[in-house]
């Protein structure tokens, strides 16, 4: 992993034995600092999660070995349903992981204009935001129309019939006509999560000064 | 056509002289009531629009021979971006031709929720929405979640790249989480106008009352 | 919910413990009128079920807690084969929910006219008529082109190969040539459901007048 | 070309002279049968019918040349709409070119259906229909379903928006629940007339035994 | 069903239950007749092949009560790899139960043109051809280049990756340079077999002349 | 526009008249500040250039009215080859207006590594990195594997056949592995030109520190 | 370009004028090599071929300036329709100027099985087939199981309606049961033409010994 | 299977018992050469593992039976993660029965270019090489730019949302800049190892004069 940024190690497609071999070594290695595992199965999360000094993040599907980098800057993760919550855990959990401070907004619609009305000053605080959204496709371009703080969509799979497995949210987020948008893979909470981490920290010493 | 509804010739891949003869018959036999036609071409829109009694509509590349039926209910048609307008326009001359009021609200976008707060009674006051827009597909989500109206989108092939030629709009539409809203294919106006006025028709009585 | 509209639960992706919370929180607020749950599993109809003044409504995976309003208007559902009964008894039981009289008509075919000609009278006589069908996606226009009544159609996921898991009739239905034609997503019969009963209410005392 | 089929060029992306010199050898080797030219540019229509014993076959873009053979059995062409009708003519020709006689029948539409139970005896008198349609992707289901003769369906790229092109009527006709329906390629008037005439030619001494 | 035709139930999605009793039924009203139920699963195999007078048709997964037709006319079924072999299966059974008799030839590949060559005076006696494929999506071409038969074309959704479940060969059969070639649905044996013997029948009786 | 971002006018789909009209009047409204209008034709190009104090920017397509503000970080942008300039152009230049310092490194390739190794240290010095590319869709995975810096990746519509108008561009950026990067849509420099200057400008103070 | 590639210039996009100093350029610094400007526009054609040294190459619709290498190793480029050979003359120039030896066959068609049998033994005597087809999809996989020479397939963008601009060539080619076929792009003879020629110059030498 | 080539079995679809049957008849006929059977479900890879003579290959899924030919000339596997080990297993096996010698190089990713540039002449010294990627479809383009090899490049499908299926990798491989790149279908390591082992073969007397 680049230097100040955290070993992550991806789940899908290994098994729990492999995963706890391979995370204990890099923990072992730099006990201090963080190792994350994403995309953990029943089985992975539990095996990996007995290990010495591992914390389960059981909405994300992570584990993570080690304490946690300094918080530097702001995230500001939000969600629009239910379905929606694992994607943004994943991007919360990788973003403190890469070094940044996280706030979290969830269960924010489109239809319900009020409650996006009532948290803009915070979404207007954060150094970046990350909008996490499957059927509420919408989302991205809406909160990207209330500030000028540089915006992550990330579509997620959630959704039936023409949502395409997440194709239709991702097609909506990359038309937003709010500018300063850039759009993930569907549920790629993790990758928005270290962009974000990313851009927040460069911004944060501008906050302190 | 069927009783109450007007005569619509669809003038795409029909020659002027085609255009012409139809028209001057069906108005000829039914001077009394209202005949369209639309997606005209520029030569069709002037060959057709040079006959007595005939009014051209250039916006929705249109032309309409006859008196228009006295309006009843209101269709309120709202639109996003410029490009968006002849759309726009073919709903709201059609809807008028099918006997409906019309109302129109333009310029509206996802990104200035103001502009659209501002209009919300106006929305609300309408017996059958029509919302128009191609880059800023997800204007339906947010009407429809303002209102209680039945709301018709009409998806528009403008945009580029991931818009797809419309299609990114229409699946964005399709998912859109707010009920109440119903679909029609790309750049579709004739359709959204006929089923509105339909809809705001039925429903005018009970303003009356 | 919006005045008027019945508060309705999302069951997909909810377990059964959320959802007996959630409705038996909607339902203790406003005893005096309807809840309802869509989309639920096997196991949640029956944790939902057992809960006191639940009624489960099978064929349309979902449980309603509490009286259903007054109907006002009618919603006829037409659906063409077995397969597509689920979706038709989702469009029923919301139309229901939210305040509309229901009429059904099912095992409609585009390969038996006759029996489409036989309940002419019937689709006339609607306010809104919603028409579900998957494998004969040509369904609305057949229907479409027998009646003025406005008409929303919902293509099914049902089929095999070429119908793509529902997109072959949601576009035989887009490009449907009888106007007054709208589509909602596959199988949302919900969403069908809200926007039909929305159009009957409205529509309803021109009747009685 | 197979004993008993015609000799046919197909004329798109070859140049008016290449059009010229192939025809006129095949011309020359057999006089006494038809030569067939498809796809023709407007210049190669003029170039090629310039020949002695051409035949130019306007809305079908096609020229011939040399005599018809001698028609057996009956090929019936329906098509939709006006937009349909190079298409059908493609396939009207083909089939006599192949052999078989041809009946035609216009105009045809799903909305219209009278006119369509009107000729139901012409239909069932055929030996084999081709159904040309665009916009009315749901016109072979319907045909079909009052007829037991073998039906080609040839999706037309007529429309816009969500019919891709033709895509959409392609995927309505291969979903067709009407039995005894079978595709070609969109625009293919051409292979349905190959095939029709075939179907039809082995079909015709039955009727006259 | 049409007269002449056999009664066909389409067992997709339907109970055991559900198909003993339609089944039942049918056969008790006429005996003297086949009736086919088509997509059974393991369990509806078993329990409507239970029923007296049932025969079980295992590789088509499909049952019939009461005696086939007399045979008239030839319907050549030829089929690529053995997972072709359940669709062919069922175009054969089909093709027998509406009345036409069936020669069938299995495990003709593209790569091995001898295999084919050798048979190539079997396909020229048929009727009609249907030719079932999936992987060797180029088969139908192949087997049109070499007769001038009517030739239906079946899709199989075998194969993997660009196979895209038989979408891939529905586009290679659709784009086939052999006239004469029609398609039906991605593993839509059924259509085949009731198209292929309408064809079949109607031509038998100049065979025997 | 926001504070601090300039005025944007998208000049597709508008008259030379009417973007003169709109663009004379946004600066005589704030001459201090720099109005941006993009995706011009050539005429419309002309027209507003000739405005007084207009700046044509003929790579981008792009002309601009009053001063640019005072640049505050950095933006690289990077091109992969000679036909995504335009792209590129129009990310620089939107950056520009929008406060930051650009940097362009072009002519980029992934065949020849060692020109990007070369300017390794020059990318690890930008506060946000954009990667413009349509035929080197790989590009942006290979840039972001070599740094930490923010990356936002435009895909183009160059290319041909396979390349399906910039939707493999596209998919492949999508799917990077490299964390840390974003996307736009196909062509869009104007977005990822506005984000980039956001993230930059936001970061600048820390190196001034 | 590597030792012993040629350098070759992708004219699509760049200006006769460009392309003129680029080539003089390249041409100047290695007289005593080839270099190949691909895609050229007619203007282009003619601006550069009449440097000197230059020669046309119209149906490839290139310019070569500089001697070819000494051929080593044979490719023999196999195609299917006219409209296929522009693509086919691309791969035949671009294997000769990447020191390969080319055999030519034309007009060879799936339908036609026995002018590809009477082929066979030059298809068997190549070290490289390069296999060209548009409509004709199915002639890699044919040609694919008469050898066991290393065969690259090209689809061209030839033909209409469900051919989809070259993807259902692309398809077919892709899911070839013929093992030992690999493809490129869409109408990329240039890609097929490199690779053909590295193949065909290493195995060489095993010819000669 | 062609002389030189080894008999190989697909083993998808089939039951093990078929498998076996099929397995020990080849090996029996000719049990001095190598047999494989491939795409084995784990009861299936037991079943003919137990076989005498059989030797499991556990991360290919596959099983061969007697002895593999002498290794003539090198192809080189090239994967990027983990999960493309079993293609590029496949890939490696298929080779190896086809009579080439492999070399294996693993775990190379884009975003570590040192590792890839680290095994630069191991890469130079194949006669083909096989490279196997899902979410880092852009290696090939990255080998490709190293090496004067013919390379075949295999898309696999792992990843997850925008990758769909592998898709994403095919369409970015097809496009890949670096000429010489050829592409199979995704997950076919077979047709690679097949293709790979052919040209290797051919070119491998070369070295050894
Ligand atoms: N949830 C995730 N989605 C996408 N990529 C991931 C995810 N988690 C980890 N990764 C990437 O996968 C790499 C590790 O892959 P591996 O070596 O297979 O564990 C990390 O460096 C990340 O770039
Ligand atoms: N079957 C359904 N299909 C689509 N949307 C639904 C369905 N049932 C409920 N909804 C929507 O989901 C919202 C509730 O979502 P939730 O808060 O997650 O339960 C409701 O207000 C409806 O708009
Ligand atoms: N395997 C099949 N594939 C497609 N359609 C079928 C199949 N089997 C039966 N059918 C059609 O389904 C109709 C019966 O449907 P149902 O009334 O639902 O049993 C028959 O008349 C056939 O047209
Ligand atoms: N993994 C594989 N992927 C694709 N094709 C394969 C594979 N393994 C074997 N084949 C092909 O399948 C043919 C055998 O098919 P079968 O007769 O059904 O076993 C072989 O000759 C190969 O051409
Ligand atoms: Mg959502
Ligand atoms: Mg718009
Ligand atoms: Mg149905
Ligand atoms: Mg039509
Ligand atoms: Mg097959
Ligand atoms: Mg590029
Ligand atoms: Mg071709
Ligand atoms: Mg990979």
């Amino acid at each position: 992993a680049r230097t100040g940024d955290a070993e992550v190690v991806y789940g899908a497609g290994k098994t729990p034995e492999q995963l706890v071999a391979i995370l204990s070594t890099l923990h072992a290695k730099h006990p201090e600092r963080a190792v994350l595992a994403t995309r953990l199965s029943d089985e992975a999360l539990h095996a990996v999660g007995d290990l010495e000094d591992a914390e389960i993040h059981l909405s994300a599907r992570a584990v993570t070995l080690g304490p946690f980098p300094e918080p530097r800057g702001t995230v500001t993760v939000v969600s629009a349903g239910t379905s929606d919550l694992p994607v943004a855990a994943e991007a919360v959990l990788t973003a403190r992981v890469h070094g940044a401070g996280v706030e979290e907004i969830h269960d924010v619609g489109v239809a319900g204009l009020h409650r996006l009305l009532g948290v803009r000053d915070r979404l207007a605080d954060a150094d970046c935001l990350v909008v996490v959204a499957g059927m509420e496709g919408a989302l991205p371009s809406v909160v990207g129309g209330l500030t000028g703080v540089p915006l992550v969509a990330v579509p997620t799979s959630v959704g039936y019939g023409a949502s395409l497995g997440g194709v239709a949210a991702l097609l909506t987020m990359l038309n937003s006509c709010a500018p300063g948008v850039t759009v993930v893979n569907i549920d790629n909470g993790y990758g928005a999560g270290v962009f974000a981490a990313r851009v927040a920290r460069n911004a944060a010493p501008r906050k302190r000064a």
